[in-house]
């Protein structure tokens, strides 16, 4: 039996979501002052009773798609549905490992933000510095999520293309970023392995849309597909996360299997009892009620702080909107802030403790490290570095956690913990569906769609315009008529 | 001559702060509906006129301070006053040249983000990675600015304590975090080499003040001093940045000629032509009269990535204050928020565009990248790939900035753009030091003390509460008497 297969175990790596400091009868027992409390902006019991009758209208209406294919909550089925697919991951991971030193995903946004998190919370930490055997045997990884010349250019220099492959991760199949790194990495493959470059290019994609599909097919390109219905940012659980984690080495069926576990808690009929409800209608609630248009994510482990930039745009995206479902401008969005414990405590939290009251903080808490270090005997004569001497480095994190949690909570400012046993497949693989789960619930009960992204289309046809693409002359005439600049307002030369 | 030395070459190498996009005469261009002038919050020239009293003020309250040793602005005057201690710098990192193979510095908040940022802007985009001799004859270079104990073990796990130097950088001497780190890398180095651990540690620290320097001097180690009057966050131009700078081979004198120059920039009298007034001024505006509580700084450089979290403690450990300077509760603060272009069109942007009108998006463009990528032939039967052939990917991220900056204009979101001619030393230097001017500006105009941070007491003292430390059993009390946690608000076991 896998261990994530055993009932008690899974129990007991069962991430804990602490509201508490959310709630009045926390965060305001020391406030008498009312001007205070009205800053707070905690939520009482009352708030929460209140919302019950649109979480259970937005409960009905999400119901109608959870789980079903070809709707924008598909990505609920990929914890359960995937069977065949993770076979074939695993056949050509383990190809991959054989064949190269070096594999490079290209991809944007929801393409790479997944699989940076997942390879940083579970990889060595320093993975492509360590030998081959250290980083358990296979290649090394290197995930472009950005056109930036200086950067390729240098790690074209580095890379051997004879042994290396390359993923390409497109949902669209069109993404500007993605596919000009390909085709410079097609050249390259080509220049140096000729017709056999074919060999050296995973493509991940949609089955159908889009010119990397075409491609792959002209090509005959090994591909994977990313499902109908699974936008970007709720792709990780997809091919799109898996292949590249399954290639480093991480379980896989482990990180689905989390994310199943936590697809069953976030089913429970008591809103009092799931997670991912549970967060969804509070952080709901934290911003069209409470004024709060800022989420602080605060991991306290390095290995975690990717997951930051991942949920920053699961949040950013789903949740910033300009209408409602029925078309009434909203401007909607919470903007998601990424920070570290404990480094960032040196940085932004004299903000956090001394500043507006217009945020929530979400730390994430680790049980325990994976490994530990104990601080050293030193100087016996000096006290006050003495202290330390006998703890280990995971109690002094977990000390100022918990310190800050209490500088907070005493300053009035709205904070939470999720906290994760320990950082493993399982807890990452239900972390990360908790966060989905509390997204889409959060958009639902705010009212507006959470899974497009009309916003983006405005800079994308821009940059076709001035990239003199033809069909866009129109855009370009439009940029073109903007008051010119003047030195009146640009100071330099 | 050195090319910082040629007065043409500086001028050509000047940033340029383009601000247009703040003031209503164009971001209101196209917006005919007042309701939508007043969320959109444009600086207008009454505005500014308005202001002008003010600064003149607060540029007679600043200028009692500027350059003067011992005071909070002393960091004016490192650009200027460190010749012999620069030339102690480069000899030192001579040695650590010759001697090592890891340059690892143990420091936290403005002892590790100064540092990041300028390796990051300035190093190979690969440094560690490559050979000795691609990055230019340097050691590998390790920041660590946490106590994960994870990484901390793979760390100490993968480094040759013989072949590695450690430069432990706090001002205060007593940081827990960088002082525990010391005294495990000083168990390690006396495990590995005995009584020579000493020759393996660098201290930068205050001349007088903690426990670091009365360890230095006890144990007679090479140390560097952070002046008087330099706070962490002002202190990367002092050898708390310089001398890892210099050992990875950055051109340190260059580094402050820039600073030099900006500072000669930002003594301009008429503040229509001084960049760090300017900057300072508008954005206190946006705080204090546009409701604007967040700021994103968004480079389009990958090595311009980390400049945003230096700016990020910069500004938030500045301006976030609960009181005034005379005392008056005022819980001000502006967010920063770290986002990186192109890749954040593909996470942020649909929020910032669509979202609230919460916020300033500060743009960083470079003008010509140091190297460019051509994007390739590759489909020319498949006309919306075939348009980016013949482009550079250069090219590519500088027109998506451009038509980013578009669409933010268009949708009524306030953002600026700094543009530096290229990537080197002298604009680097340029670039921190017109932001910590900046800060100064703005906490000036704001009324508070931008150079303390109270407000990190209380997380400091309840750490040392939590750990035991004698002295602090009344804070323990304090923390055990906080209402318990119960399941009510905790979802999970």
């Amino acid at each position: 039996m896998r261990r994530y297969e055993d009932a008690l175990w899974k129990k007991e790596m069962t991430l804990i979501y602490d509201f508490s400091n959310l709630m009045d009868s926390f965060i305001d027992a020391s406030a008498q002052d009312p001007g205070f409390r009205k800053s707070v902006g905690a939520i009482s019991e009352d708030d929460l009773n209140a919302m019950m009758p649109r979480i259970s209208k937005a409960r009905e209406s999400l119901s109608r798609k959870w789980g079903r294919p070809s709707r924008m909550l598909a990505w609920t089925r990929l914890p359960h549905s995937q069977k065949t697919v993770v076979a074939d991951i695993l056949r050509t991971a383990a190809r991959v490992r054989r064949k190269f030193d070096n594999f490079v995903v290209l991809g944007i946004g929801g393409s790479a933000l997944g699989p940076i998190a997942v390879h940083e919370a579970l990889g060595h930490p320093f993975y492509n510095l360590v030998s081959r055997e250290e980083r358990g045997g296979g290649p090394r990884l290197f995930i472009e999520d950005n056109v930036d010349p200086e950067r390729m250019n240098a790690l074209l220099t580095m890379l051997d293309p004879a042994r290396t492959c390359f993923n390409v991760v497109t949902k669209s199949g069109n993404t500007s970023e993605t596919m000009s790194q390909f085709l410079i990495a097609r050249d390259m493959l080509r220049g140096a392995v000729g017709d056999r470059w074919r060999h050296h290019v995973i493509a991940t994609t949609d089955k159908k849309k889009g010119n990397l599909i075409r491609i792959a097919q002209e090509d005959s390109l090994k591909t994977f597909v990313i499902p109908d219905g699974v936008g970007g940012r709720f792709s990780e659980l997809s091919p799109v996360g898996l292949l590249p984690a399954a290639v480093c080495g991480i379980d896989i069926e482990e990180l689905l299997s989390g994310a199943a576990w936590m697809d069953e808690l976030c089913a429970r009929e008591d809103i009092r009892t799931n997670p991912g409800w549970m967060s969804g209608a509070l952080m709901a609630l934290t911003m069209t009620r409470k004024g709060k248009n800022i989420q602080v994510m605060m991991p306290y482990s390095d290995s975690l702080k990717t997951v930051s930039d991942w949920y920053a745009q699961l949040w950013a995206e789903s949740l910033g909107k300009k209408y409602t479902q029925r078309g009434r401008v909203i401007h909607a969005g919470q903007t998601p802030v990424k920070a570290l414990g404990v480094t960032d405590q040196h940085s932004q939290v004299q903000l956090y403790t001394e500043g507006p009251f217009d945020k929530v903080i979400t730390l994430l808490g680790v049980g325990a490290f994976r490994s530990d270090v104990a601080i050293p005997e030193g100087y016996p004569h000096i006290p006050d570095l003495h202290f330390l001497s006998g703890h280990t480095m995971g109690e002094l994190m977990n000390a100022e956690r918990m310190a800050t949690e209490f500088a907070l909570t005493k300053a009035g400012k709205l904070n939470q913990t999720i906290t994760l046993p320990e950082i493993n497949a399982f807890t990452i693989g239900q972390l990360l569906y908790f966060f989905e789960v509390q997204t889409a619930v959060a958009g639902e009960l705010i009212g507006i769609d959470a899974f497009d992204q009309p916003g983006v289309e405005e800079g994308k046809i821009s940059t076709f315009a001035l990239l003199g693409r033809p069909g866009f002359e129109q855009k370009r005439a439009e940029i073109a008529a903007r008051p010119a600049k003047n030195r009146r307002y640009m100071i330099g030369f």
